[in-house]
């Protein structure tokens, strides 16, 4: 088996593309930009998905569906939004043999629609809140796409919720964030650290965006999610007004956020290495392989196989079913055959050969470390199970550990340049500048303001930039 | 509360509309053509995704993602292909501000786009067979489009397949027609009629349409779902070639299958009725609706809402989470909550007033019948989940017995034109003619082959069109 992974030391970007393409992940489409997503990293996005819309519904949302064609027009409602959008929008001119009266953009994001649908369907302040999530592709032109972190057509998940107070709708912009946080730290093990964006980056349309930012392994940051509150810029612009209890009009108050398969690059980027993919258990589609071995091929088959069975049907009663994969690739050499699952991220490798057989034991290789342990039958669910939760946990630590090791602190431009430029990584510093002032700290160093973290909010200082005194503490960094 | 909703006798078409509006289950979108999904619509599309998925992967197929956009030239590559779906289609000619060089359509479905892709997977006959199904959007413009039967965009899901022989890809299109009717049968209580399609109505670029026709409540013919055995059709067009086993190239062996939201359509007409939505329990989101009913509001909210909720969370210990709604509309009258639960189709009504509450029961209403039967509160889980058992059981040999009392025969076109004028329904009737043969028949009736059933196939008779002897048994009908 070829292990053709170039060396992440060697070509960070080449890396990461080499490990979707030995795992399977995903593969260019015939449509410039576009991807298509592979069985693999399909069921990647289905435990991801799982994850969030759980909680989505657990927080009183409900699922619907919006159309994917959008009237140009809609767009240029919203003045921020159709200057951040239209230039990336594809634009369907013809349909049904035809020629549109009115050229129709595949949905970039549907702020627009659902705004017009919810001043339908909102009169009263009975109506409210609308607590709706739209689970979809979108499509946004990318001149430089890359698989999953930008790619013309992406699949995503957006909700849109309109709320009768502005406290409510900031409320729920929050409280949404912090949905993401944990389901990102919890079960992606990426330690995203939740902020507010700074105007320079704000969501076009939105008073306030709000970011979960986490760093990838070549110390670059990556914006993993985002949520936003759109004050009453949408219902103004698409007339979503209700009665309120006094029976006076009133314009709602509206948020949207949303998380795509970008989440899985960072996926990638935060855990593997020059092996192949490392999966996080909790969203490994495959969290188990158990490989009976045998160089006498009818044993492994007739004698080995079945107990490899038997211990895979036990360790589902556990994890769940369809999560372990029994290998019986036994045309190929063993050496190939641990290639396979290691290439493909597999957290746990459950090797039964003759000499474990004879024990009543199985020799465990974690993916992460690739520290080996032998374990008893007996009792092996439990034991699998405990050790996946702590691969998990300490998945999890490393990608913390290796973020705190490369966080750095700056109080002058030349400064942040200069470990921008040496060093890389996130660097913290006060910031108070304008929109201009952060296009010209990019222009100069190549970073921007990832956020103002929300665990720092207390902390003022001097402005690194313009030496205002006061302002808020700012994470910098290169991104993706 | 408005009961407004056109009685099924004076015009279906409205009747339909109404339900769908009253039960909020969809609304159009400002683009012509396409369809909004509301909350309760794509909840129940939620419920029936979720069996038909569970079915694939039991049957060993894998999900994942191929592109929204397809070249127009791919399409070319077959000609009954691009002949049957160029039409339809909605094309995007700019995007990211400048002139596409080659125009690009919105998927009408994928075999082109996923036929490349698995020209590129495939090379050996370790290859096969591929089982991918993807769930997504498609495309097809529609000139008169009805809310879920005939929308210019609507969800689906579609499995392609490829194998190393025709017996293989034969047994597999058969193998997903009887998921369908299954599914279709014991989840949506449709008793769909599994069959093959005529030249006809066969799928453009298939060597044989599998189908599974339902009766509608006004007799007409629905087609549910299909499954089509394509042959070396596409795998020559997109060279999907691979080595066999005595290393000689072979072109693969494809299948394709889909159901889509036109399901819910189905499910509307099969089994709703002049007061609302009637949905079968199994893919009915809320299943089970709780009302605690007091003049006295405080007792309402104190007493007896708290002993809903214990009963609420008892039944879904056996039916499942979130299936069972604990109404608190307490300002509104009863009956309005009432016809609010009836209207959306919630297959069991539990009444917990005061008289119940003292005798320790509660009041139960089936949706399908409005039978009521005093249910004590002692073993009240088993007597629900039972119940629900029995509508659902109910709900399907209703639909059966009506198909079979509007189901007829035919020797003679003058005997098939006079039935469908002046009955409607299903008429079986032995043929044996052409493309050209089904089209006269078509103008001059309305009627159109809808399938061969399965179930006949052993039958043969004299053409009732062209006189052959020999021919098989067909369903002819009026059809959505």
């Amino acid at each position: 088996m070829a292990r053709n992974i170039t060396p992440k030391g060697q070509d960070y970007s080449q890396w990461y593309l080499d490990i979707i393409k030995v795992a399977e992940l995903a593969d260019y489409a015939p449509v410039r930009g576009c991807m298509v997503i592979r069985p693999t990293g399909y069921s990647v996005w289905e435990e991801i998905q799982q994850k969030f819309d759980m909680a989505f519904k657990e927080t009183g949302h409900v699922n619907a569906y919006f159309p994917v064609l959008i009237p140009n027009s809609f767009l240029e409602k919203e003045a921020e939004h159709v200057e951040g959008f239209s230039p990336e929008c594809a634009v369907v001119t013809h349909a049904g043999g035809e020629k549109l009266e009115e050229p129709l953009v595949v949905r970039p994001t549907s702020e627009t629609v659902i705004g017009h649908m919810y001043s339908k369907w909102v009169q009263s302040w009975r109506d409210l809140p609308l607590l709706i999530n739209q689970w979809a592709n979108v499509m946004r032109w990318e001149k430089r796409p890359r698989l999953f972190l930008r790619t013309s057509e992406f699949l995503w998940q957006e909700g849109h919720t309109a709320h009768a107070t502005k406290q409510e709708a900031i409320e729920e912009t929050e409280k949404m964030l912090e949905v993401y946080r944990r389901i990102m730290t919890e079960e992606l093990a990426l330690p995203v650290i939740p902020g507010i964006k700074s105007e320079g980056e704000r969501f076009p349309g939105a008073e306030e965006t709000y970011t979960t930012e986490t760093m990838m392994s070549d110390t670059k940051a990556l914006q993993a999610g985002t949520s936003h509150f759109l004050g009453q810029n949408f219902s103004k612009a698409f007339d979503i007004q209700f009665q309120n209890k006094d029976e006076q009009m009133e314009f709602a108050w509206t948020t949207s956020w949303g998380v795509s398969t970008r989440l899985i690059g960072a996926v990638i980027m935060t855990h593997s290495d020059d092996d192949g993919l490392i999966l996080p258990p909790r969203i490994a589609p495959k969290k188990v392989a158990i490989l009976p071995i045998s160089k006498d091929e009818s044993r492994a088959e007739e004698v080995l196989l079945p107990k490899a069975r038997e211990l895979g049907d036990r360790i589902e009663s556990i994890i769940g079913l369809h999560h372990v994969d029994v290998d019986r690739q036994f045309h190929m050499r063993p050496g190939d055959r641990f290639f396979y699952h290691l290439q493909k991220g597999v957290p746990l490798r459950l090797e039964l050969g003759e000499k474990e057989f004879e024990k009543g034991t199985v020799r465990a290789v974690r993916r992460d470390t690739g520290e080996k342990l032998d374990l008893s039958w007996e009792g092996l669910e439990t034991a699998v199970s405990e050790l996946l939760e702590t691969i998990q946990r300490d998945m999890l630590e490393k990608a913390r550990a290796f973020r705190e090791q490369n966080t750095y602190s700056a109080s002058s431009l030349d400064e942040l340049k200069q470990i921008v430029e040496t060093k890389g990584g996130f660097v913290r510093a006060y910031f108070g500048g304008t929109k201009e002032d952060e296009k010209a700290i990019k222009e100069s160093t190549g970073a921007t303001v990832r956020c103002f973290p929300l665990e720092d909010q207390d902390k003022t200082g001097r402005c690194f930039y313009t030496g205002k005194e006061g302002c808020r503490l700012a994470i910098l960094a290169k991104s993706y």
